[in-house]
């Protein structure tokens, strides 16, 4: 089965730099996939793309290295099984806020006796190999997204769920749990002191911990704090701002 | 008829700023329709939209007040009538490099006795109003692409085409032809001479010179120029640019 | 953040006409839009439009100023969040039984603290504008709908359930949970009794009840009764109904 | 072979009823195709369906015994012989203004030696069977667009290409080569002048007269005038007509 | 209402042939609907077509009297009565444990009084007539499926379950769920007595078998076991197979 | 710039053996890029995809190592230059009869000086480097369809034509052209008696010839005459033939 990349890189301590789709198109797909990502996720919550869309930019992400992630909308076992039939490396899970959602979330994408996966990778033998079913549950990456109170309060029994790599933190949502304002304001202590003990409970527990992030500044103090997952801005963010500045830049 | 705002900024003696769309997806389109961009143009021929996903792009485009204008794939009446009738406001035609061929171009853009554009505007009277077949033909703009340099000796004739507003220099192929290199150089000397001629040529004629340009320095001299529709870059370069600079920023 | 028109027609004391869209296409969706309903709603339970042609949709409804509206495929909060997120103006939610579901339902259409809505207006800030998040609660319009004989005995306590903006009727389904027939007829007194004690209740509750009906006549006497949201008749139907009339007519 | 039934109604000496296909979607399609026509024409030229979307809407009408047409973007033999080989049982090709348009156009629809017409009829031949190489040339059926006053001059020369079935009228641009004005008038007595003509040149010459027209009434007219392929409207006209209606009646 | 070819096959006591669809085509579709199978069925849960592909591929279908199944992604009552709406004549229904999960699939799939599904056969009443709500509950085929220790442990429970048709035996996962190895091995001795059981109760109540073989061979075993709805291999399978096939006999 | 590998095997002397798409599907596209056919091709004339759906099955095949090849609708040099920006790596082109129409086709295939392509390989230089315009003339193949007797009296004529690396051979056509017969026969005389010389003439010019057959079995007899691209069948056939075969085993 082909390897995950981001396992060897987290077996390395090192940090991971991961895209993040919106635009449901396989040709933005491909080109997030070559500007050299580790890992590229589409984001079936916040971005366009449903599932028909989403199967294409999978396969644009297969022409390269990079590796194909995915966020479900939801902790929805149905949708996460086909995303991972279709070929998804690993599952990002919205709003896991107690180790019952976290079991219930890695449930999903593990083969039994870990959990219920249904059998019938059929895409994902194509793309990772024949020896998928075999392989599977230790290959694909499982991480659960930390984004209210209550997740935190509950962050050791969900980071000692078996099978789950670790958690992923939504700053967006966290913060409006936290502070109850809805601009996701990166430098608010009452956020960035969730987010270091996040860092330091998950390093604790030897578990993984990813985060979007909206700049390249914050995604480097994030990878200062532990976090191995870096996620920055997204296709639509990044395609808005260039386009913008290159048209107030023309007219100055 | 809703009015083409490209004449308005042109009567006016100003410049136009014109986004270009690669991406085949109605959300990139709209995103891109909402940055300020005077108009935005699908180019069928480079880029990667097939007709079906150019009317939705054409939709999103619509939700803005940027006026939406198509590049053809070729000098093709067919699909020359297709997109005018289904709501673009203005057809850059490539590769004109005679007055027959700018003729044949202008003839596809406008009903008789202008032309011979097939009466049924189906979603260009939705867009524009119920009386656009009257005022169609002057509100639609043509634009006849010069990038050879056969196109070049024949710039005048080209320009004497009635009905037709005006030329659109693709550097790219047009540098090529002057100077075989395909590496686009907007500094080279050969190129450059070209396309000072082309607006002075254009201008002394009273007709829009319009260029793609690869970036606000290059937009701003061509502005000085006199070139009056200046494309900045494409949706696919500015995305893949600020991911590839994003990744490597991190990564320092 | 950009209003939402049904809220001004409401408070004004006035009935919208909403249109229902059936057809999994963008065009029929803009000609829909344009032709003078104040909402127009996308149908994903009945309807044949899946989520991504709902994408399309809703950006072809924003050409115009009607108001874009979905109903749900049921009350699930994942298909909700991403239907607002993408733009809906407001959600009409089926089979909702008791309190405890409009709970969920309102929850799932609320940012915090009066609901559970994941913050990540992708599409909906740009349709909406940049300030959203912070309006999205007192702008989004919510429905639900009762179509048994259960929800008709729970009416006053789904009315009471906060953040809910009233309830839609489905006489089709409430009439055949009442009657047992399953040929919806507008005339029958059991229903009808139901439908006045629904507009009754609704009004005492100062709350708002909408239905969907199959004809104009059935729309204005829904009128006189309260109901301030008509839903005439789908896309389907009005083009099955108007091309067989023509067919019919021109064999006589 | 599948029999073409437009060629029994016609060998009947009675008019078949023709739907016409804007909206680009197989469910819209499917519901025209239900309603009762004879033939149903996807219309390439002024709707709004590509290539793909109208595989989808010919296996839609596959679903009936409706006889699946295709309006033509142009006379493009390439495109032309891509419909008959997805399963079209006719194709009505624009502006067709002279004998030798007339015989390029037939050339493209019938295998050699009556045309140039290329073999692989992929779907067709699931559709049709698979002795359809056999028999398609005498079974697809051949219309030339009159639409202009040179189409007009050249009436009787076009009507006697071998294996052209008859005409097809656009009133639309041909009263507007006629009259200047854009306005489609079908009362207009130049155009009215022209139509019988039309009939009555081509009935002489035992071919088959088709038009498009606004109104059951001109439909009726037309099948006096001797038209035996009448088209009503379009789905899009249809829809808009009848939506906006019921939007106006409600309100009154 | 149009019949359901297999309630008719089974009540003669034959077995029934079953295609099985993979591929997100409806150009696919329609061909594995054309090369005699009794029924077709969509597999959301594994295959690659999401709920729009369906729509076209249920279409494809209705070109043929094949009847149309679908596989639900899982026991989820909205995409469950979607496909339904949409003209799916029978469901199958992965990971069904419990006669309460039986009972709540069987609820979406039949109108009150017998179940819970909503009003609005969009599809279905164009495809099998106006008649359709009335017969419906009748019509429609629904097949638990039993693919765990756990289902053999309840399949009594299960199929008394009223309103459910019978059963449909996933080999890979009941094999994996009673042995541990994910390769399916039809010549497995505790999967070979699991599949014995299960035709034997079934039958014992008066219910239909069906199941999903690799092969020929395993196929008519099973039908000597007593199942009654073969589904042999699947579109992409087939097409692997015969491919590779194809290209090893080339360069021997 | 990526090689291409069929230039490779050429150039050893060796056979390439091609798969060819008719499904408008990434999924098949795929599956049928990892069975090892040394190169794919997507089949635009006789096929069901469009121009967007091809790019998603380049993207595919652009998952393995397979080369990816289209075969345009007709020698338009629109469609052409789309299809090789889009990373197609070889173009065959139908109906070249004249060496003027081999000039024609070869034109559009390579930039200047040698041809008249556009510059602008949006999605080929990524697929293929950064370098693709350096290249491109000396890495993209080309190949003219042999399909007519007039073919057959000008292929010295068309094989001289600079910039052409071979001919195609479709027998359906040719057998057609030459005996008037639709059922095509590998078996008869006359066409065995063209596809010998065809071969021999091309190998005397050191150009290759490439063909279509229907079987493993015509496929090695044509490797033997010399041919040295070998397509076997297409999806669809193996599909079709594949699938009917296991149901009419079953049921023996």
């Amino acid at each position: 089965m082909r390897t995950n990349k981001l396992r060897e890189i987290w077996t390395a301590g090192e940090t991971a730099v991961n895209g993040w789709l919106h635009i449901p198109s396989s040709w933005s797909a491909e080109v997030m996939a070559h500007v050299g990502y580790d890992s590229v996720t589409i984001d079936l919550q916040h971005g366009l793309a449903g599932y028909q869309a989403a199967i294409t930019m999978l396969q644009a992400i297969a022409t390269t290295d990079a590796v194909p992630l995915a966020r479900s909308t939801w902790n929805d076992p149905a949708q996460i099984m086909r995303l991972l039939d279709a070929g998804a490396y690993g599952i990002i899970c919205p709003m896991i806020n107690t180790q019952a959602e976290a079991e219930a979330f890695v449930g999903a994408c593990r083969y039994p006796p870990l959990g219920f996966r249904s059998l019938g990778p059929t895409r994902a033998s194509v793309y990772a190999g024949a020896d998928y079913a075999q392989h599977a549950n230790d290959t694909i990456v499982t991480l659960a997204m930390v984004e209210t109170q209550q997740a935190l309060d509950n962050l050791v029994d969900i980071l000692s769920t078996p099978g789950l790599d670790g958690v992923f933190v939504g700053p967006g949502d966290l913060g409006f749990s936290l502070t109850g304002q809805t601009g996701m304001n990166m430098h608010d202590p009452m956020l960035g002191a969730a987010l270091s003990q996040i860092a330091e409970v998950t390093q604790g527990q030897n578990r993984i911990a990813g985060i979007w992030v909206p700049t390249v500044e914050s995604g480097q103090k994030m990878r200062q704090l532990g976090y191995q997952l870096i996620t920055l801005s997204s296709d639509t963010r990044l395609l808005s701002a260039a386009a913008r500045d290159s048209v107030i830049q023309f007219r100055m």
